[in-house]
């Protein structure tokens, strides 16, 4: 019997995909950039029935490629070109196993999506601080292996912070069960925390145990009018002076972002009568029925305009103008997306240095390839924001699409030197490892080769990525 | 030149002390049950120094036990008795680098004690969120490889929550380099998560940056008398739904750990006019000047004695007041000290089977040593009690402590079974290991044997520590 077919044995009945046109679109990333290639799709339903596929992969030495929702922005959840891995979805492994209201936890299998996830948590009146664009199709398998950040980091944290155990199946089949929700566990190193961001280079998570908060019982959201960048922070110092950790979320975009979306989307309108600069998105929330935070928003927002930090504010009264507010925010990725592609990053710097380092990079950009037009918008709070550059008007992508990698290297350079880091949320994938090479630190890059080595010894763990 | 000279070269003018009766304090353990022998103690001063000692240590295969406050509980601070390694103190390592109030962090240096951590987030008008006993020794190097814990993990985690980066020396000397204070970087493995919690075995953490969050602009504190740990369990979940995250802290606490203050304190004093079985004492606070959550409070509090699970409450009118409460809650480790040695224990469980999980072990321990006291209190937010055996009134320790190692496996025991862990807050050392191997769960160890091996292949960091 040869290797594969013992692996769709062990998969089990319905457990596995060899039909190309079924498996066409597990082999292309979710922003069209990439195609890999594969033979085969195994679609184990339970953790031992992966952990017997690992062993098999051990065996003959066969690459193994997760995938969960295929949403992975830098290319980890396709297998490499050249083709001899197998993909393993986490497809069925879809059970809510628990959920302990009490507690604030609940375990979840790998490929429940974010989505689920949310509406689980809902059900126990409490609520999964994470999400993002994807929640639909992203799954937990995958927003844990690459530590899936968002809107609501600035008060909760990422997937880390939110992931309190993990089950995992490990690269030479055997299962780590650390999926208690203890909140205090020191017994050891948190083996658990290396498989967390790892793109499926360290072994399948196959399910975790995720932390859950109260609902907010009170909200308070509005959209600021803004000249700049440092405006937007000296907006968010003031606000985190006068409600501390209640900045729930605190999202920077500029006016390009908003006329894409108006362009695309006609339905979302312009809250304001005039146009600004740059937008801040704010929400504050509290656990506490009748909070008064609206008055504590307002106010800040009065004496930022009173300052001169803020132009214009709107407030929404009503959850409909809450999601009309925030629709202008999630409309820019899909709205630059249908406008066509564009050089992405994903960087971070430290909060304070944001607006010089978005004040640096714009121009550098606009000096190096004359036309070039800077989107950039994000999670001001985090210090992450989204940075785009987009060709210029009338300039097809296929054309501009050479400047790639000199434009990233540039963006890169700067982040680096204002004490950033080339991927704050997305990973690294097979897009940015040249990048995270040149301008890694040595001893972590050692560290992790040496970890690599010492735990996937033989290589089968998504080959190609990361590393 | 031999290897010592070479390492006290290294550390630098007044980097050594090899005189045993100054070497005599670092050679004994917090809690006087483990004396170690070395024969040199190096203070290094910088990061440099500290690079070129662990090189010359792996030259000459010359083991290194880290030491900072040297407040460790289970044994991980000091050398083994067989002697042959290096104490290599943080004690010169003491600057803090960097306070920045706008990014909510500070870069300090291994060194630097927990107290002066408090105080330098103080003047930049900001809180760092943990606390403990010996904050006025314990180190920030400590701390964090103990993966320390405290009062307010309920709501801010774990030192690992608040470790935002960490530089160190890692066993070859190489020294990892990521001190940002960035909220989110997905550039590979975490590594610097297993210097966290890994008692010194991986390396040295030479400095830290933390994360700090709003000062408190509103507390409210109360101390309720209650029925047994259902009866707190139930005012938790309560004060959760009324509150959500507002809730600071929630330590349980029986009659007996009150008596054993009231005979070692007369200073303190019991607020209730009767007594009560147990005890919970409760802190709200909010980042939101004049939030009225001393209202919030007392209603819940008011709802639970109507409820019948709460039998009577104190409240905090003022700072004097507050500090009267919380010196119950802080009197007892010194106190029991005081009163001689027990079998401790400090076990976590999920939050909600603490009451079953006290309501089991205590029984066990009176049942098998007749007369033994049991003493259980902590943090029932977190799920973790230490969980003490006291010898019958009138029997010596020296004759009770034979008993210790059944105990111990019995409370471990009944831990496992409630899904806990047998470390919740203060790690492995030597005191742990056994049980570790024991009860732990094979994958992991396995896993953690395979990293020890692969960053430390020599064995010279704290040898004989956690593996």
């Amino acid at each position: 019997m040869n290797a594969f077919q013992a692996m769709k044995d062990a998969a089990g009945p319905g457990g596995w995909i060899d039909d190309p046109a079924l498996l066409e679109p597990h082999l292309n990333d979710w922003r069209g950039r990439k195609r890999g290639r594969a033979e085969l799709l195994l679609r184990p339903a339970t953790t031992d029935q992966l952990a017997a596929i690992v062993r098999l992969a051990a065996q003959h030495r066969i690459g193994l490629v997760p995938q969960g929702g295929n949403t992975s922005l830098c290319g980890a959840s396709v297998p490499e070109p050249e083709g001899g891995a197998v993909i393993v979805s986490t497809t069925r492994m879809r059970r809510v196993r628990q959920v302990d209201a009490a507690d604030h936890s609940l375990v979840v299998e790998a490929g429940v999506t974010l989505s689920e996830v949310h509406a689980a948590a809902e059900a126990a009146d409490r609520m999964f601080p994470l999400s993002l664009g994807a929640k639909g199709t992203a799954t937990v398998g995958g927003l844990i292996s690459t530590n899936a950040g968002g809107v609501q980091v600035l008060r909760y944290g990422t997937m880390r912070a939110l992931t309190l155990g993990i089950e995992a199946v490990l690269p030479d089949g055997s299962v780590l069960d650390q999926l208690s929700a203890l909140r205090k566990d020191n017994t050891g190193y948190d083996v658990k925390q290396l498989l967390i961001g790892a793109e499926g280079t360290l072994g399948f998570v196959t399910a975790a145990a995720l932390k859950l908060v109260a609902r907010p019982r009170a909200v308070a959201t509005a959209l600021a009018g803004l000249a700049s960048p440092a405006a937007a922070l000296a907006l968010l110092d003031r606000l985190r002076g006068a409600v501390g950790d209640q900045v729930d979320s605190f999202e920077l975009m500029p006016r390009t972002g908003f006329d894409l979306v108006f362009a695309q989307m006609p339905e979302v309108r312009d809250p304001f009568g005039a146009a600004h600069p740059w937008y801040a998105l704010v929400e504050l929330t509290s656990p506490r029925d009748g909070d008064p935070l609206a008055e504590a928003l307002e106010s800040a927002l009065a004496a930022a305009i009173e300052a001169g930090d803020v132009a214009d504010a709107v407030f929404a009264a009503s959850e409909t103008q809450r999601a009309a507010l925030w629709a202008l925010r999630e409309g820019i990725p899909p709205a630059e997306r249908a406008e066509g592609p564009s050089v992405k990053h994903d960087v971070s710097v430290p909060v304070a240095r944001m607006p010089a380092f978005i004040a640096e990079a714009t121009p550098a950009i606009e000096r190096g390839w004359p036309g070039a037009r800077v989107l950039a918008f994000g999670h001001l709070g985090d210090g992450n924001v989204h940075f785009n550059a987009r060709p210029p008007l009338g300039v097809d992508y296929e054309v501009f699409r050479e400047n790639g990698p000199a434009i990233t290297r540039l963006v890169n350079d700067i982040t680096v030197a204002h004490g950033g880091s080339i991927s704050a949320e997305h990973g690294i994938g097979t897009l940015k490892r040249d990048e995270l090479v040149r301008l890694g630190d040595p001893a972590k890059l050692s560290a992790m080769r040496a970890i690599k080595v010492a735990l996937d010894p033989l290589g089968i763990m998504n080959p190609g990525k990361l590393l």
